[in-house]
């Protein structure tokens, strides 16, 4: 803890002169400076900050979860992506579960649960319209609605579902199938009626852990040989939905892999994250044209509507023990650097989640 | 037409000993031998026939006028692609305009003019199920059945409308705009209300066409400077609708140029028809997953039933003048090889037809 407060002078927040005088102390990580391929210590700094006590609509927010993501590589870079850049000297953000501990908000009642943007933080000072009250499911931790039950699942959910248009009996592959996202689609796919599901991951473990415990019908490591001769052994008869998670080779062997009316959806490319010259694209591009097949890219976050729907559906299959989902939790705030990068370099299996307080 | 007789010895025609025994001369073109890389002379042989009578149920008709187009460039590798590849020592085959002289179907009267898939010869008989009735449109020759009313068209009109989902009021970007096919998809996005309409073609002559004789906003010549480049200065304000026709460097532009939601209708490479070893996909693709955009290929004979509404909708816009539309025309079935060729090397403008009777 000492250690924060050691390494930078707390930075006024706006609008603090303006409410009751009251502040909180808050712990936070920073954008030290913007990483030049992978990311290093060096580029996150650990802060504390005075937080202003909530105004009218507002509540604070005590987090017991954050969330690190791939995407969020790309907001560390100084470019328009899908989400604003992360701003130099100030604190990252993204997904993170809280408890209520103080509200200026009808029906936001202290002790509440909410999942927020806020994470990166202890304390957040957030408006009541920001915070979505999460119901603790029997049996399933809160760091679920960071998983499998909140961006990740949702994810998994549109992008299979809706994006690439799945349908009972069809065929799938999932590339990065033991990361968060890649071992619900798989999940879903079976759950569903695929007639087969085809992942992969980048360990033996993996790779195991996706038969036997997922339910996948085959898998393979990627690093072991080509994607593409692996893809065809692993589904002999054709793929009719390609989950792409990792871009690059894999989507060259989805689309040799492809049967007529395929559909890709493209969500996020792990691999070109970290590089500072794009590899080239799929040789094999043009058999989009004689398959008939689409391409489809998406950001969840487009897709919130359905979050609902999502949360219906697979809460149901994991009360009812359908659904396996797996976590690795590394705890401290001032740990989060570190499992980002762990995240980025695939040491996780399923969602990476950091815990604040235990 | 001697030449043709000395070619070859004619073929015996399957099932000709069977009917009546009388039999039509006809002289075709043969696969000769099939091509590496681009097509040559020798790869195509003149042949006379003995065509059977027409049995109950056929007809015998007269082609008028005949196709090329370039996805028959794929038909003359040895290779499944979307069409069954052509056979050795057999005739090719295609679209093609013809009129009834001999009739065994009833409603296909001696006289009436038929569109069907036996081009490359002077003569077929045919099923009357195989022969759809074309109505001559005033002002308007028979081979607009083969261009603006026939596949081109339907592919024009299908890709640009249901493929990539274009709507009043959107950017469109066509490569190949000179073409047959590339030609049309402009006209029909600015009489559908695009906000702007941008083409490439191989020449500046075409370049002209395009802005000056066919309404394009705006037109560049992709052989002079970087197609990316290019698209940037015709539509600084980027695109939302990319009809590809080439491949290639194209694409990777018309990924760069897309707004959010950009849809591509990805219509046959003819960049790579001809190529042994294909290209490098573009080095922009992740570009799909951040922008929400959709690549999807098609392949115009999945979408014959839209062909009463594009003859519907396009056949007014030809009445009332405001469809341009232009063909090639090279006279002689002798010189189809070279027509077509001539095609895949851009020679043409607009659609590339061979007149079988004049």
């Amino acid at each position: 803890m000492s250690d924060f407060m050691s390494d930078s002078t707390p930075d006024p927040v706006p609008g603090a002169a303006g409410s009751a005088g009251r502040t909180i102390s808050s712990r936070e990580i920073r954008l030290a400076s913007r990483p030049d391929g992978w990311p290093t210590p060096d580029n996150f700094a650990r802060a504390a900050t005075e937080l202003p006590a909530p105004r009218q609509g507002q509540v604070l927010v005590r987090n017991l979860f954050m969330s690190v993501d791939p995407y969020m590589r790309g907001r560390m870079n100084d470019a328009e992506s899908y989400f604003p850049p992360f701003q130099l000297g100030r604190p990252l953000d993204g997904g993170a579960v809280g408890v209520v501990v103080e509200s200026r908000a009808p029906g936001l009642l202290p002790g509440v649960h909410v999942l927020h943007g806020y994470g990166w933080r202890e304390y957040a000072v957030i408006d009541a319209g920001q915070a979505r009250v999460v119901e603790e499911i029997p049996g399933v931790p809160l760091s679920a609605y960071l998983g499998v039950l909140g961006m990740p699942g949702l994810t998994a959910y549109v992008g299979l579902l809706d994006i690439a248009g799945f349908r009972r009996g069809e065929a799938v592959f999932v590339s990065g199938a033991a990361g968060a996202v890649g071992g619900l689609v798989g999940q879903i796919a079976r759950l569903k009626g695929a007639s087969r599901v085809v992942g992969s991951a980048g360990s033996d473990e993996k790779v195991a852990y996706l038969t036997e415990t997922l339910g996948f019908d085959a898998a393979f490591n990627y690093r072991k040989a080509p994607v593409m001769d692996q893809l065809a052994r692993a589904a002999p008869e054709g793929i009719d939905v390609y989950f792409d998670n990792v871009g690059g080779d894999h989507l060259e062997a989805a689309l040799a892999a492809f049967r007529r009316y395929g559909r890709a959806a493209m969500c996020g490319a792990i691999s070109v994250y970290n590089v500072t010259e794009p590899p080239p694209g799929p040789r094999n591009l043009s058999l989009v044209v004689g398959k008939r097949l689409t391409l489809r890219g998406f950001i969840v976050s487009d897709h919130l509507d359905r979050l609902p729907d999502m949360i219906a559906e697979m809460g149901t299959w994991l009360r009812d023990g359908d659904l396996t989902f797996r976590e690795t939790v590394v705890d401290g705030l001032e740990n989060a650097p570190a499992a980002f990068v762990d995240m980025l370099r695939g040491v996780n299996t399923g969602k990476m989640i950091v815990r604040l307080v235990h």
